[in-house]
């Protein structure tokens, strides 16, 4: 695998722009668009939140057809809780789109990142897309991933050149998201695009299996958005002979779509609002994966670790408290937990560190919270981030 | 039902007390000690977080009489993942106090509140279960309200004198716990006293209702304790028949009695770490009492929600957000939402309300956020706090 640089427009044939509409007061970017030369094969995964917003409802009605050429993206406005108005701007987006491509309307897709609840400006909108349309460019990947941002600090890309039965196949992504971050992709929005070859069905199955390793593995505050959106295009120009069933091609092409979404996913934690540090919490020996699962997200998901690992502070009894409410079976006085190298509990009880020694590791950029139940052989990564002074300073003046 | 003074002393014969042992490094008062005159009828409602501190499981042993005369807490240190040791020192509190009383030590309950993981210091706890004991004065309620503090910023007591069957009976509680407070009761502790006359499994099932409805409807960070204990003692001295069914009488302490726990849970939310404000979640009209609950609390426990409240914002969409997560069912374009008398949403939209109307709301010391799901009849209360900087700042260096 290798890596390689374009991020969505790494794949040959794909274009990209970004452009500043003037839907975000100060003059960024807002809009991006993405185009592939012809009609493609693509899968989406949707938020689960039981409010959709309209651009999500539009997405999941035209990919019935399982095909798709572009998708027009905006940012600074949900288009969420806008009702019948909103669907009609969602679908004015996508022919809009449509009409300055020369493309059938149901072939470009909508997504749209921002405040919740307040019309879309189409007098700003439909400009933007004229822009976005001029501005399309075989190396416009990166503008397209700076325009989809919203309290993100920094641009989101990804790409790689994967080997599939020997033929070269390209995988290229960016996202957007730092808050509203949880398991079943909180205010996220990623937009992937390959060449490989492959049925339908199979690119579905392969998102969706990937979607739940990568952005189902991440949260940074517990809030899951009406927006979030991952879509995957391919244009199929690879020369792999088309992948119909789950084989070895298959798998290969999983490993390089797992990296692409991984990498994104730890990039959006990183990213989180407020956020000093990547964090790892890998939970093994757990009675099962489902186990390990909710262990793992009650401890990162608990605003106390948090706030103890932005305050540099290696307070494993809050480590444990999220374990004991977290509904995994354990015995208590089992449990052993490490930060990165440091043993700090084994076997329920303090190990006896040196907590000069657990200050110097939260220098470290990126940590690991490892913890062994001894129950099993179950297990699981979550990434998050810790919780600082800025989480509560972005997220109180955000509308403003 | 008479608002009454005294907090756990309005009862007659009660006496309390709260000392500075020396757990604490500032030298506040970290010992508390309470002793009713005879072995009393007594009920208690613990964590159900798996891992239990050993205070919890020795009182969870010595309830199984119903009988209790006196309990014994120390703030400062949880006694909680301390293995062996752990609970041989929370048996020597429970006999060195029955000692200093002269009473038998399966009369003596035990509370501790504090950091995790570390042993108690038995040649502190000692002389200071000598002190407590030595300034036991059936004033000394305050004093011991004061004592269970950890980062409260307020001693909580509530007391009223009821009628039941035309007799008068007293309730008096003091609790603690601004962090880690969440449903089921994290760690926070209370301790209820009362003369009413009543069989012991009609009080352990009022304490149980009564807790559900209080400190199990409050939520400030969504963590759990290890350590949550509420203690419920009755002297028996008052002259009501004795309550041995669920009749009007049990009704008429039932009343009192949430009377007295919700206004302790209320005095917690609102002194929830960094709050600036006391929230009511409100919500109705949906199509269960357990819709209601989830909706109620995923609204109080989104981390966005709570820091737009701190930001002043009427920010909506993050309310409509939780509601789509939580799990209960309803019509995305039905729901109302109200800030107080301030209409927010009309049918999943913008109610069109003023900002300047909103901001002015906001200045409120109580806020409440009502929601009509519009779905069916079932409602539910959840009180939380905003979240602002100083929750960050208090437990980023909590330990240290």
């Amino acid at each position: 695998m290798k890596q390689i640089e374009g991020g969505v427009t790494a794949v040959g044939g794909v274009r990209a722009s970004g452009i500043a509409a003037g839907l975000k007061k100060n003059r960024k970017k807002d809009m991006a668009l993405i185009a592939l030369e012809e009609p493609a094969v693509a899968a989406g995964a949707f938020t689960v939140n039981r409010v959709k917003a309209a651009p999500v409802l539009l997405c999941q009605q035209y990919l019935r057809g399982h095909i798709a050429q572009a998708v027009i993206i905006n940012s600074g406005n949900a288009n969420a809780c806008t009702g019948e108005q909103g669907l009609l701007n969602a679908q004015r987006m996508s022919t809009y789109t449509a009409e300055q491509l020369g493309i059938s309307s149901h072939l470009v897709l909508v997504a749209s990142t921002g405040v919740i609840g307040q019309q879309l400006p189409m007098e700003i909108i439909e400009p933007g897309i004229e822009a976005a349309t001029q501005a399309l460019d075989l190396k416009g990947g990166h503008d397209a991933a700076e325009a989809i941002m919203t309290t993100d600090l920094v641009s989101k890309e990804s790409a790689v050149e994967i080997e599939v039965a020997k033929c070269p196949v390209r995988i290229g992504g960016m996202a957007k998201g730092s808050g509203m971050i949880h398991p079943n992709m909180a205010t996220m929005l990623a937009f992937i695009t390959t060449d490989v070859s492959i049925h339908h069905t199979l690119l579905q199955s392969a998102l969706r299996a990937s979607v739940e390793r990568s952005f189902n593995s991440i949260t940074v505050d517990g809030d899951m958005s009406t927006n979030d959106t991952v879509l995957l295009f391919t244009t199929g120009d690879a020369q792999n002979p088309t992948i119909t069933e789950p084989n070895a091609d298959y798998c290969a092409f999983r490993e390089g779509l797992d990296h692409v979404t991984t990498e994104l996913a730890k990039a959006i934690a990183r990213d989180g609002e407020g956020a000093t540090k990547l964090v790892r919490v890998y939970v093994k020996g757990a009675r099962n994966t489902s186990d390990a699962d909710k262990a793992a997200r009650a401890i990162a998901g608990s605003s106390l670790v948090k706030t103890a690992i932005f305050g540099m502070d290696a307070n494993w009894g809050r480590i444990i408290a999220a374990l004991g409410y977290s509904g995994a079976e354990f015995e208590p006085y089992q449990i052993d937990i490490w930060l990165d190298e440091l043993q700090l509990v084994r076997n329920g009880m303090d190990a006896g560190f040196s907590e000069s020694t657990a200050r110097e590791l939260f220098e470290r950029d990126e940590l690991s919270v490892i913890v062994d139940l001894k129950a099993g052989d179950g297990e699981q990564t979550i990434w998050t981030c810790d919780f600082s002074y800025d989480y509560v300073k972005i997220n109180a003046s955000y509308r403003s």
